[in-house]
């Protein structure tokens, strides 16, 4: 790194990024907006020294090279929807946002491929696969705002993992900008590759600390000709394995989602406005069941009589099966109701860990039991994709201000290090996540990835400080 | 690296090696076993300084940290059943066999998952998944010799991987020694963990060259319940995309495998001894389609009906369809009846090729006219799992003896890079396909590979000379 006085640095800096990209890509003062001082992190604003705008993939290597030559560092952005703080500017650093390269390059139907650029948002992608008679199959709730870059950045995962897997798998191609200014092209269309390493693999979930994504090859997969649902109480969490092993052998890959709901959650959300409940709550545990056919004359009653041949071998207390796909979005309003709970519960700490399966309704009682004791009075919620190793927790202490969330973390991660968990199983390290790192991976590990950190980034000019 | 004489180097990394591992572990002179002195490439034997078979991690690190003390380079060996010289010694290499490191260590049934030692054979791997009622879907003809170990650092293929993905897709941890004997374990059992770097990648697929694979968390899947195939001719290469495309809509996630032969295949295939071809000759082009169901009352009536509409929409000229198990391995035969193309068709160039699905007929079309132009009266055989975009070929000069090899992979791999394939879709780069790497792989691309390797090896000690 120079040690050119900050101001002359700042100064020569925005001067290049100006010569190279053209005023327009270069956003400085009063005309940075504010949406790119954060993410949705609960970190708060802090703006960029500038918010560079490129439209093409040399502009954004021109960045680079620019940045790195005088020193300073360099936060990509795609669309700021991240939790953990991944794409928030750091001090004096500039914004790197791919928001204006945008759009479908490419679709390929023989391949089932399509190249789109990096900054186009996943709800814009998901409507091109379905015009051209293919499905997209990553969704989040923030589908209209996050952008796909970001999320091969961040490897989002997303409620249908168990049938599709992360984002990760459903990549065939990057293109990257690497920290130095260099560009690598690896748009591959080919399910099968082994010539060389499979350099995209550095870059997904990486979280813009290796490289910039400025162009993607995806995977696009048949549309689902019917989709069926089930809101299933069981007795006990015995019977939540049993149930989910029943499903991956009964329903095999059609299976599409197995969402897990503890009771403490089940009756808040029996208490949020607008939600329809089907199911009555005390029981001890509550499943959401979806299969994706291809046939609906062959699928609907294949699902039903799986069902009813769960329910026959005593591993239901109480189900209720979809007739329609109206019933199936009343059933995902039920464990999508936790967009509400900031209105319901007020303060709270949201998480995002990983378990093995066998593991989680100890871990669930183990927590619940450590945070009575240490915080008497705070609720804590549990439900998750438990098909996929993944447990969300919100927890707090009602009335709180500010909330004892140092606390809190400490007993969820404790007890996910006690467990073999993940202290993330999607939303990422970023910079909130950062300290509990430790926590879940090894010294070993840790100074590996800080090893490929410095083999990509010698200088720490991309995104230094994140993840590692 | 040293620069001690070879003899005096040789003696003391021996003396090192006997000393930590133990003399049954250190194998030299006349007790070293002629099998690891090659793999199942042409390239022939090249007898290693010493065959070292540890039976620990720690006993895999002290060898690595021996020898790289020593500046003797290490070839990491599993079934060695690898058909491009990755793990043939390299002259003045020790051989690192994991052949002693054996076994399952443990079955999650509630997460699915299997973690096992990375010698052990594909065939035991299955075996123990299915008598814990699961599949490792990951099957090839070497399956009783292959380790998983090496299936996962070369990241084998086979015939499902348009169902199940490649081998990268059925791993969830690793444990790994790296070049400088650093233990790095990360038995991951979850689906979903976004906590850091994902370091598992930079593994599979890497040829040994990174690290050396010790023992591996696998992914169970659910065994499937009836399978179902249809043996097809059909008019032209038009109808084989259409026809793919109808399986990934119609049959979603059921299909299991889309294989197809050119007729050359097929007509060599009708005069292999012992093969029952179901169809008649003289078709534009076959489809092999297999499905696996989870349930035969639904599943197979389905299937049926799907192959039906497909005659009716046009895309067939000719089709027969599996009534029995029996039946759909006789299909199976037509397709396997290529390991008896060294019988049949005497010396050849076997390929691994990949290409963008839509122009696979091309280029069969202009491989041919190539061929027969620099070569007349060579023969070239096509077929493949074109779902996956994987073609192989495999070409000669009847009665030609060398054959005229170079002039053949000249015109096949020129060809490749011109239609933007892969010079390997499946078996990897090794030593024999490192010269066609840069056909496929920018420079770009390759400058990364090589800082990868730089980063993790420094002294080059791991696997030299392989793949980059």
């Amino acid at each position: 790194m120079r040690t050119m006085p900050d101001a002359t640095r700042d100064e020569a800096v925005i001067t290049a990024l100006v010569a190279a990209l053209g005023e327009k890509a270069v956003l400085t003062g009063a005309e940075r907006p504010a949406r790119n001082a954060s993410d949705w992190s609960t970190l708060g604003p802090q703006p960029a020294l500038a918010v560079v705008r490129p439209t093409t993939t040399e502009a954004v290597a021109a960045a680079m090279r620019i940045c790195a030559a005088h020193g300073v560092p360099v936060v990509p952005q795609g669309g700021l929807t991240g939790l953990c703080g991944g794409a928030r500017p750091l001090p004096g650093a500039v914004a790197l946002s791919l928001e204006r390269m945008t759009g479908i390059e490419a679709i390929d139907p023989a391949s089932a491929t399509m190249t789109v650029w990096a900054g186009t948002p996943l709800q814009v992608v998901q409507e091109a696969a379905d015009a051209a008679g293919f499905l997209i199959p990553l969704d989040l709730g923030a589908r209209g705002s996050c952008a796909i870059g970001g999320n091969a950045s961040t490897n989002a995962g997303g409620n249908r993992v168990i049938r599709y897997g992360m984002t990760r798998e459903m990549i065939l191609g990057l293109e990257v900008v690497l920290p130095d200014g260099g560009i690598v092209t690896t748009l591959n269309r080919m399910i099968k590759n082994n010539a060389g390493y499979d350099l995209k693999h550095l870059f997904i979930g990486s979280e813009g600390t290796l490289g910039v994504i400025t162009r993607l090859v995806l995977r696009l997969f048949p549309k689902p000709a019917c989709t069926l649902a089930a809101l299933c109480a069981l007795p006990d969490y015995a019977s939540v394995v049993g149930l989910l092993a029943a499903a991956r052998r009964g329903l095999g890959p059609m299976l599409s989602a197995f969402e897990v709901m503890w009771p403490d959650y089940w009756e808040t959300i029996a208490m949020t406005p607008g939600v329809r409940v089907p199911l009555p709550h005390g029981h001890a545990v509550y499943c959401l069941i979806e299969a994706q056919g291809t046939d609906e004359t062959f699928d609907a009653p294949r699902f039903e009589a799986w069902l009813e041949a769960q329910a026959e071998a005593g591993l239901l207390a109480d189900a209720v099966l979809s007739r329609s796909l109206a019933d199936v979005k009343t059933f995902w309003g039920v464990r999508d109701a936790c967009s509400e709970f900031p209105q319901v519960l007020g303060p709270h700490e949201p998480f995002d860990i990983g378990l093995p399966v066998a593991a989680m309704d100890e871990y669930v009682r183990a927590c619940k039991a450590a945070l009575s004791q240490r915080l008497p009075g705070a609720f804590a919620l549990f439900y998750g994709h438990i098909g996929d190793g993944n447990l969300h927790i919100v927890a707090g202490l009602k009335g709180a201000s500010p909330q004892p969330k140092d606390v809190i973390q400490e007993v969820v991660y404790g007890l996910v290090r006690e467990f073999g968990g993940t202290v993330s199983a999607e939303h990422g390290i970023g910079l909130t996540k950062k300290p509990w790192l430790g926590h879940v991976r090894s010294e070993a590990e840790i100074a590996l990835m800080r090893r490929l950190k410095a083999a990509m980034d010698p200088n720490g000019v991309l995104n230094p400080g994140k993840v590692v």
